[in-house]
């Protein structure tokens, strides 16, 4: 899991910055219609004639990863994830990214070029041109900044506060897994500290593992509630846990909302590593966040609709404003839901 | 020029990433038809019929810019400025922005009002929506990311790469004036820590600092060339210097080019400082960078429209390729042109 670390490594100051931008970029390949110009000008070129999604979010190293454990492909490729989610809880289609890289000296050209490995391996797999970007200096560590685009058809967008009394609240995939994953790779980083020469034992956690490290967008989602013919009424990603996100909804759309336990979909592993790491599985699938699904509340009488779809889990249903947003515990007690996910600037 | 310090200060930790978020974007007021929607969900929402311009650029604390001279007003001015400048450098006008900003707790929330305080003048000025961002913590220092958005008519965008033999070269306003001003402010940077009672002297250098701490991107040119019924044929704005944008239209236009130290323009405050400085002020206006003048090419034919116009200048012409690229000195010698500019790597 620890990086390998290669010999051969390039100092990044004697490429120069636009020797870096040409060397990273000589090998993009366009494939969006919608991409008239992209790197190589002051600005990418592109043309719609739907509406337009932009979406833009930083990472940085010591904050949102860590370096000791995160593979730095796997970071790419998770930067372009972080990104595209957001264009896929708006219902459309990432067509086009930008990417800009602050990076310190003590980072060489082979790492950048595992980090962009990543990136294009994440445009490749979910069809998005990369098309701009800025690359320069830090004083200290990675960060990494993602614009993405996309498109949506106009009577298709799903904005956060179009949830109605009676939706029902939906969830895709299970959660919990990510935050999980993050937990057993920090046990693991203390257990390198105490003794270099361990081995991780991972084999048991690849899920959750994999889940952290090289989460996927929900492009799928998309894809097949159009197939399905339904439009959410509301809808939003899971970035910062499911607790964030249902109040968001419920905020932005004026509602409540009855969440009911035993119904959030939790994946084995989820259960016995929380038992294993002496947490409550529920908190860990409320407030853990990074799981990247997506949730979003439909009409009723779209229910038949996706009924027994194994990607879908009826976790909710929306209520009045005044009757509040609640957890309805296993043991029918209603708990007010409060958000406790992760703070970016706590 | 050194920030007063106010004495109330509020924590950033205390405020939360939501709460910070709120802060920020309660007063933003949209004023673009093709804003469809702004920040408040995943993504934001654009309409266009025309073509669609996006660039994006990084700002570091302590590569790009230096707090103990810049002030937080300016710096947040200056990051929409450095972005709208590569919009405008399509020929095109900037209709949205986006910025995230990665910030360490030694800023309080002042301090970042100050900040938006600059971005949200500029996007005034400018006639710009602020329609997203990201914001989160840093391990050290101050980072923000600016993306731009702008509009250009699909016959009307000005690329780098269009430039023909016996083209003209135009520039726009004048140059040198930003880099001295950065070597006034860090000489009186190194005075203010010799001796921190000393008052800085900055009175003659009034427009020199102002083109450091303040640029403006030259909207105007889009303007004036739509209304002189000019189409350049190439063109770029001027962040890294003269030589090494020149350079780059005509790698671009695979074209070689005469340019005439003659008729580079200089301000009097640039010639007199330069020479205070002990610098070659052809040097300054060649290498110095952050001017953010437009920098474009046009057909003999259109000389007439532009002729006598104070605000463009002349100052030299394309040739074939094999002809290479040249600065025609006062003495009438030719020199092979560099490209020596600011290089955010090195």
């Amino acid at each position: 899991m620890l990086e390998n670390k290669n010999n051969a490594k390039t100092d990044l100051a004697s490429l120069g910055e636009f020797g870096l931008i040409d060397y990273l970029t000589n090998s993009i390949q366009l494939k969006h219609q919608s991409t008239v110009k992209g790197v190589g000008d002051d600005a990418a070129v592109l043309n719609s004639k739907k509406h337009i999604l932009l979406t833009t979010d930083l990472l940085v190293e010591g904050v949102h990863f860590d370096l000791t454990y995160v593979p730095l492909k796997h970071l790419g490729y998770k930067a372009v994830m972080v990104n595209l989610s957001d264009v896929y809880a708006m219902n459309g289609m990432a067509t086009q990214i930008t990417v800009s890289i602050a990076v310190s000296n003590r980072f060489p050209l082979e790492a950048i070029e595992a980090l962009y490995s990543g990136i294009h391996l994440a445009c490749k797999t979910y069809n998005v041109d990369l098309v701009g970007g800025d690359t320069t200096s830090s004083t200290t560590g990675l960060l990494i900044s993602v614009t993405a685009i996309g498109e949506v058809k106009k009577d298709a967008i799903a904005y956060r506060n179009g949830a109605k009394p009676n939706d029902l609240l939906v969830v895709t995939g299970d959660l919990g897994a990510a935050y999980l994953g993050l937990q057993v790779l920090e046990r693991e980083k203390q257990v390198f500290k105490a003794n270099p020469n361990a081995q991780p034992e991972l084999d048991k956690y690849t899920y959750l593992v994999e889940r952290q490290l090289k989460p996927e967008a929900r492009k799928d989602i998309v894809t097949l509630l159009e197939a399905l013919d339904v439009k959410p009424t509301a809808m939003i990603d899971i970035s910062d846990g499911l607790s964030s996100e249902i109040l968001h909804i419920c905020k932005q759309s004026d509602v409540g909302c009855n969440l009911y336990e035993s119904k959030i979909p939790l994946s084995q592993e989820v259960i016995s590593t929380s038992e294993e790491f002496n947490l409550n599985s529920t908190t860990v699938a409320l407030n853990g966040g990074e799981d990247y699904e997506l949730l979003f509340t439909i009409a009723q009488t779209d229910y038949s609709k996706i009924k027994g779809n194994p990607n879908l889990t009826v976790i909710g249903h929306i209520t009045p404003k005044s009757e509040g947003v609640h957890l309805v515990t296993r043991a029918n007690q209603k708990i007010e839901l409060t958000a406790q996910g992760w703070n970016g600037l706590s």
